[in-house]
């Protein structure tokens, strides 16, 4: 098993040769583009930390022969393989504001269940066609894109309903070898500057959209395959001090009848496990949200600490500036312990891998896909204007005005303005700026709308055990001792058996 | 009187010959900066409203006389004119963003308000000095740039307590002709392109102080001021459909040893009015931001509801649509009632004019201030992701790419890929770009930070007469006949006279 | 026109003879009842007030010959009338919780509307009927309970499709004097204590529930009504200083076949209306609330700043407990705003009296509906655990105890510990006992579920102009002059036309 | 080691001969005392549970030799006894609301660490006091009621600045044997039915408040101790289906001169452990009560679940329903997540003990002090009014009457009334009446009040890291690759030892 640093990572994406465009031009060499390079010092980054022993705990898994691997490629097997997931992934953020490559991981975590039980159910052989494309991934240390979400057109219509059926991904053609593909994917995270792409359906389908049942892998530079990408981050931007360091593109991927051969194909036509597949991947995906705008969560409140400080405002001095850090912390470790608890209450599936538990990861996910505005709002009030209102670089360039911004825009004692409005700055980078709006729509959007969450949340809650918890106390609730003479199910002399059945254990004590 | 058209008023611009400087450069003529623009459109639209008649009656202003002035220039003689002012800026911010004029309005009321309070208790002629300068705004049909905020270093510090004595601005000397006056105001809007600056201390002042307690009017080109300005708005930019054309500047305003005749100078020394000057602003300017956020608020629910149908999923049939929408009209019709709440409870001032109720101005402002981020969240859920993943114009230029973007960014039948885009890159102006990061942190910190209208709301709050309805209450709530034995103050047969006094009625009645 | 005082009102209910039981037990003399005694003290504040001078402004409304009446009898004619009826309820809730009489103010100024709205499309004659009534009314100076909730069933079931046709009222039978009705009422505030009845739809319906279509008058003791009555706040209770004399009776009330002659019947049939008539109630009363709940509010807000002083914490010293206050305000000011704001866009109907705007009077009840549980926990928060478990008034009479409870309970200095438990038991009594859970639900769902107002602001709300004015900005909002060349509509140099239609004006200017 | 069944446990406390006053009259025998019966079930639930199969994997706890005791009585020795700790807390408290004799397990764990501090610092011998202690209350299987909150007077003002020095419990006199104490404690859970009473320190205290640095434990009928305690729940109220079983008595408990021997004595006169042991009981008591009220959540969640299908409009189905219930797991979940997190990052003390995490205990209590106002609130709007409008038991006890209820309060088809009603009753015992209050209080200022922990998570925090790690990041974020050139203390060549500093890991991985 290989493990990249981040220069060869950037070195083997010169192995491909995708169709990519940027901002209306043909890009010819992915690893040199400008626009793209704060996306693959992220990805780097995933990779050079695999590489440091402080951080080899969470940043490897090992297999089942005691080797090695990045985590991002490896399957969960445990409640604590959750847990470091979680952690990994907000060390990573916290590095880099996305790593992005998590993607993958939670699309691998999917895979393995729903194969797994579509072969159970059905005999069908995709799960060791994933096994082999897991080890394959595993050997050359890749980083795939996943793509889900598809054009979808009219959003009250299913696929099959479309005026256009190509809105959503579908099967144009099947043969021996594999199947031809058509469509398009929207919002595809870092796709320019990845090796694969794993593909995965949108959402819950029905026996009319069989066509539009399909998942698989293919390389980035499959024939077919045209990449539409925004640049990532604020490449090139002086006033960007994070993003023009590290970004995330996201693109627009066009399928336009792509082959697939089998071995890479993982569901094709039964549509009953699109919705599981789907709601798979997004509850790996948003506990790996959890973790990765947790990191987030801690450049902003060290640096709104900082900022408080160069304004002469401690929050160890004053009391509103200490409410809203304090608020910082309530947000960001209050999301994060979802993960922690999704992690804890994690369950294994038929393949074997562990899942988190889906009512933490998704009430998690909607709680800082909500929080997230929260937490620029206090940045905010904690810094003051000077976030949105600090003189452009050029003019502190200009040796006249840079002397009066030096002068007037000191804070306190020993501070000085650039330290300031450097602080100031990459304040409004991560919060203010297009950057900042970019990380507000993720949050809310990235792996399912909070709807979605709201919806998903309430699905995999046990209703019926609270429901059956009240029925029962309200006919014998009094009786903490004794045989209950009205409810038949009171068995033994102490408690009764059905009430019993309503508390939940931990699986995998 | 003059009312100027839009196009006067830029060409007006061209008689004064001021100081500044963006991005680095110096700017010769300000009305032809392309920088600038924006920001000089916004306030052209204040001038060519006043001339259409559906909007003169809240536009317009009539004096003592029965002339018409624009209302941004005058001063509030009643509630109804209060109720006028608010609406007046509603209608120009849903056009322009922000319409910045309506600081001066405010700097004028508090000035007139604060002036005769001084004069009738020091003999001085400060308010004759104001009214002079009030004729001479009016006659001119000027805009003037408000400047309050100082460049205050250690926010810890007062103003004579800093390391750097002119980190307020401070008188430095005072001559039979004027005074001259030195330091600097940060985050003034709207400098660059403006008739006149009215300077006005920040904040309350101690003995010590004496010399920072100063407040003035100059021209924008009087000599040794000096303007280093940001863009308004993100002129030129592709992806800026509404910023591209209305924005605001912000300065850092210099004042270098500038001479204030004294027929311009409206507070020099007397220390105590200092806070009540800052607070009479304050309170006008945060009673026209509830008005201005509004017109925000108005332009983020059109265009998330137009986002919505074009998605296929009106608000009409859609319930988390609806519920988000009603949220957006919530939020913003919410804190616009505080400023018909305000101006409903107005008072009348010691120069006659009228103030809007302290509490309610402080309590909306606070309110904007806060659900502004909520505004945006809202607008994001319900308009999807697609907010900040449009792919670039540069890309829906070339022939090919832009096709397929037609065919798989259309959304409910009958609404192409542009149209979705133009709307989805519209509300990412507003809300998720650098130009939506300074609503936000200006909706938050304009006209003082949320602590200081915590703080001012219950300084203002009447908290006297509710103790002493309890105190009452607790005495003898149950005697609603009959004469109260227990509590003195109930004098007559029905009712106490003491708990009467703990009701408030407006006071125009 | 007569004006009873308190006494003439309770006196007066000894001319009825309403069926009445409550807790079991058969009532005979309803004035005399104690259990009812918090209920009855509450409407005999309505009608000592308005002999008081000073607040006689608010209290009375002058009738077209001069005449004056209880404002709670009389229709609103003006803005102006709109906001005193506001500031009459917040006096009379500030004083008794709940006043309850304003529900019928609230059911003349709906039943005004809509008989005038059916006669003027189907020629028929409910409005003279509805004027001779309000006569009737205005003269004798009554109190009617206003009955609106039906029994309702399964709610998901419109009326004709429950399994039984009595639960909603309905006509089961129509003679040449008048009608016979039968179901019953849930919820019916103050139903013991009052002199009549008025009955209104509490739904939309359609064709098939034409016989449910139905609204009348009755007295309370008309044959056939039955009323099964809860007791009114916490009568006789010694924990209980505010609801043992102020609270309010809800009542289930049964119409077993009961007459109405026909000047009494203001709808009968006419199933097109329902929904008009109870929405336009639904937006009185939801007016009406929001000057009720300011009352509660500030009531809380009294008492919880007494206590922080009791404590030695007073607001003036202690930010964290400033900031609590503060936030009671915020509330308090912010949705009682809503009201003003409801009155003064107020609008005038067909029938000459003036409604409030439906979409401040909605987005306004649903605040308070949700903001009182945090005004629970913002008084709860400032006060301390001794709001619950200050000892019972049965130990401090025991000399060894009580001197024991006045040494260690002591709050500040120079406040006793009977004052401090004083104010921690008047603080449970509104937000921690049945009384402040009653108060949490009826504000909660009182006029409404959340979820109606929800719907209904967005209903009323003028989205279209909003979308147009928008549509028009993405077309040409850059052209602040000239002609615009892409929009048609633009008919004139300087603003669009169209663009001038999105801004909506006050009604009565 | 012992382990009573409930049955035991009650006739325990006829072993006892405590002076205890209820509701104005002396409990001869606390067993038997009516008022007390809701309280002593929800102990003896406590007892039960132990026995239980299914449970004692969550109730019992090993001691080293392999002996099972109940966990209450039991430390924490390693990340996984807190988790378990907590989810035996949630049981014990979805049974009965609150089990109150987790106070004493964290009152054990707190003495646990500090006195072991103490003994290491200062080469006392408190530790082993503590551990025979420990022994004694696990071979009796104990209830200790933990007594912390004292009678505080002006809470503005240290323990020696209060008029009467008595207002914090202090040490009067110390002798050979030991020590005797005086002064009171306030708000003692579960006082009079307990064993024992352990006292720990209310708040961190200075060298002159020598005397009031004192930890002890005592019978609960130690000469001079006596109790004036409150009713537990709503004993023999009909219309308390819930708090008529289970409740908590609170009382005031007053130390008149007792004497407390030297092996029963945890601190005297280390005033500089006074805060640490206060602080140490908080951080394990909020953890509880994270578990606590996510039992009370699971009650609400459940009942509002079954009131809303009785009305005909389940979740499945009523998007505002669901989302209501929804917020409601949301919220428990949410803050229950925390617990989980404390846990799984809790940390070993000098003691061996481990501890939960502070930042999440801090968080997760204030989380749900917040929302267990929005808990009542939302089971409210899913419920509807009828939570407070429901006839009485005596009036449905009337067989007319109760007819007519009967007839006209059914819900959905096949629910009775009756089930209606009851499951109404059963959510306003809950959250709208006293007992409501009760619990929205204690969730509130229980283990201390909201700005106490707000205080000690951003206290507790490490800012130190995340500060340093914003730095260093603006030094050489750019620099994922290579060493950099202006950050000395990058030592490798792919990454900065210092930034690897910033992140944490759990203890004991």
């Amino acid at each position: 098993m290989k493990l990249m640093t981040g220069r060869e990572y950037v070195s083997s994406l010169n192995e491909y040769n995708p169709d990519v465009q940027v901002r209306g031009k043909k890009v010819t060499r992915v690893a040199d583009e400008p626009l793209f390079q704060p996306g693959i010092n992220a990805i780097a980054v995933t990779y050079e930390l695999a590489h440091h022993p402080k951080h080899q705990d969470i940043m490897l898994a090992a297999l089942a022969d005691g080797t090695k691997v990045n985590r991002l490629n490896a399957l969960d097997y445990s409640t604590d393989d959750l847990l470091k997931k979680l952690e990994m992934v907000r060390l990573i953020c916290k590095w880099t504001g996305c790593g992005q490559r998590y993607l993958m991981h939670d699309a691998l975590g999917a895979l393995a269940e729903i194969t797994a039980m579509i072969d159970a159910d059905k005999h069908t052989d995709y799960f060791s066609a994933f096994q082999e494309y897991l080890l394959h991934v595993q050997k050359h240390d890749l980083t795939c894109a996943t793509a889900v979400t598809d054009a979808k057109g009219d959003r009250s219509k299913r696929p099959h309903e479309q005026a256009d059926p190509d809105l959503y991904v579908r099967v144009v053609e099947r043969n021996r070898n594999g199947i031809v593909v058509r469509g398009a994917k929207a919002n595809i995270t870092g796709a320019p500057y990845v090796h694969e792409f794993i593909v995965l359906p949108t959402r819950a389908m029905q026996k009319e959209d069989g066509d539009y049942a399909v998942s698989f892998a293919v390389p980035v530079d499959a024939p077919g395959v045209k990449i539409i990408a925004k640049p990532a981050g604020r490449p090139e931007d002086a006033e960007a001090p994070f993003s023009s360091n590290f970004g995330q593109s996201t693109a627009l991927v066009i399928f336009n009848d792509v082959f697939v051969p089998w071995d890479r194909v993982f569901l094709c036509g039964e549509w009953e496990y699109t919705g599981k597949l789907a709601e798979a991947f997004a509850n790996h995906h948003r506990h790996s949200c959890i973790g990765a705008r947790a990191g987030l969560g801690d450049m902003i409140i060290g640096a709104s600490a900082l900022m408080a400080e160069y304004n002469g405002l401690p929050h160890t001095d004053v009391p509103h500036i200490r409410r809203n850090l304090g608020e910082l912390i309530r947000i960001t470790e209050g999301f994060y312990a979802t993960g922690v608890a999704a992690s804890v209450y994690g369950r294994k599936t038929v393949a074997g891998n562990f899942v988190p538990d889906a009512v933490q990861s998704n009430i998690g996910k909607l709680m800082l896909a909500e929080q997230v505005y929260d937490l620029f709002r206090l940045a905010h009030e904690i810094s003051g204007g000077i976030v949105v209102t600090a003189p452009t670089p050029e003019d502190m360039a200009i040796p006249e005005a840079g002397e009066l911004i030096d002068r007037y825009l000191v804070g306190k004692h020993g501070v000085t303005a650039e330290e300031r409005i450097r602080m100031a700055r990459f304040l409004e980078d991560l919060t203010a700026s297009k950057e900042g709006g970019f990380y507000a729509l993720i949050s809310l959007h990235g792996g399912g709308s909070p709807e979605a969450m709201r919806m998903s949340a309430v699905r995999h809650y046990d209703m019926d055990s609270q429901k059956k918890h009240i029925l029962h106390k309200l006919k014998c609730f009094a009786k903490w001792e004794g045989t209950c003479k009205e409810c038949e199910t009171c068995v033994n002399d102490d408690l009764c058996e059905q009430e019993c059945e309503s508390v939940t254990y931990r699986q995998d004590r």
